[in-house]
Order: structure tokens, then sequence, then C-alpha cells
């Protein structure tokens, strides 16, 4: 009975996460963390590079790029879970030992990246570079607590 | 004179190309695709699961899911420009000989998983069903068709 009991825990735990939590291995919630976080940079360098003037101002573009980025910032998290804390040298021990401070940076960043799109989407350029610095920041911030370069 | 006429006209070639197209070299073109179609990947297989039963009905993580698979299924093709073709064995050198088949592909993938995200929306588990269906089998086809296993 106890082994039954248990394998039901195992499974209503399982099914108690969030759907985007699942992975059928840890080596997959690694891939899954560094794809998401490496689209995410593709497409917030491109509103860099107009926030900063190295590119052309394109009002559509800036919200496509946005509209990415403000989907994707909440994805790359659910893969940091149990056990995957071995898998990447990038990956700082302090994201599971101070988990607290970590999801506070994801947060930010998330909060960041939206207001970013809401910024794109007023297709004002003064605004974008407003809204640039911080989200840029937020992303800095983590990683330079959080990621071994 | 000809090298500035010729850097000018390499330069307005480059900001003429669509923000989405630009890569500062082929490695990161190939990395984009695959990250982008990966994490793609990660959220159509969680629909799956739940279209397919092997996964209890969510109809707020079906949508989060298909917004996520809508959203990026638009990206990954910018990563198969020029220069890309030998740089990586899944990718069959039809993709570049035929062009028109591929884009073929990728328009019917796109326009699947628009179909799919209003079909999430609706909160209904048999229209999810109905829509997911044909979504997988664009993946399949251009799977079978431009992708060496």
């Amino acid at each position: 009975m106890k082994s039954i009991a248990s394998a039901l825990l195992a499974v209503s735990a399982f099914l108690a996460l969030p759907a985007h939590a699942q992975f059928a291995k840890p080596e997959d919630a690694v891939k899954y963390r560094q794809s998401s976080l490496s689209v995410i940079g593709t497409h917030f360098s491109r509103i860099g590079a107009m926030a900063t003037g190295r590119a052309p101002y394109d009002a559509k573009a800036a919200v496509e790029n946005a509209e990415v980025v403000a989907t994707l910032a909440r994805l790359p998290w659910a893969g940091f879970g149990p056990g995957t804390d071995k898998l990447s040298n990038k990956a700082k021990p302090e994201i599971w030992t101070e988990q607290a401070k970590f999801k506070d940076h994801a947060d930010k960043m998330v909060a960041e990246t939206t207001k970013l799109l809401a910024a794109a989407k007023t297709n004002n350029l003064d605004n974008l570079k407003a809204a640039f610095g911080p989200t840029a920041q937020s992303c800095k911030a983590c990683h330079d607590a959080f990621r071994n370069n």
C-alpha cells in the first residue's frame, strides 16, 4: 500500500505542477531555458539597435520584436527546476541557493518587457528608448548575479 | 570611390532586409532557427498531450501554450537564409533548392498555429483536438520533406 500511496503522491505532485514546468528530463529543461533566452536575446538586441541609433527606427519591427520578447520573457524560468543545477557551467549555483532573489530578477524582467511592449506600441522612439534602458538593466542585473561569463 | 560605393551598397542592402532577417553571422541564424523550433516543439507537445488525452485538459494552459506556438511560428524561417545551408546536418539541401515549396510549408504551419490558438481560446477540448491534428500534420509534412532524422 505504501508504494501505491507514494506513486499516487508522485503523480499528483506532477499534475499539480503548471503545464509549463513539465519536462521529460532535466536536459530538456536546460535546452528549453537556453533556447528561449537565446531567442529573447536576438529580438531584444534588435530593439537595442534601434534604441541606441545603430539601426534605423522601424516602429512596426519594434512592436514585433517587443511582442516576441514579452511573450518569451515568461518562459525560461520553468527550465531552472530541481535537478537542472549541474547541467550547465553558465548557470551559477546561486540560482538554486537564492531562489527568492532569482525569482525577483525574473519577475522584474517580465515586468520590464511588458512595459517595453507598451512603449513600442506608442510608435514613439523616445518612449522606446526610455523603456529599453530599464529592460536592459534587468537582463544585466540577473546575468551579473546568476550567470558565469 | 569604388570601394566606398560598394560599401554603401552593402550597407543599404543590409538595411533593406527586414529586421528579423538580420544575423551577425550564419551560425547565429542556425542557432536562432534551432532554438525557436525547439521552444515551439516543447509547447506544441503540451497541447498534443491534452489533445490526445495523455494529460488532463487545462483550458488556460492550452491558450498559453498556443500563444507561444503562434507567436514563435513566424520566427524560424528567417534563420534559413543564404549561407546557412551547410551548417547543420538536420537541414536538407532541398530547403534552399526548393525555396517556394519550403515557404509554402512554413506558411501552412503559421496558418495552422493561428487556427490552433483560436481553437484554444474557445475553451473547448473538442475544438482543440480538431485544430491539433492539422497543425501536427503541418509540422510533420515539413519535417518529412526538409529535415533529416
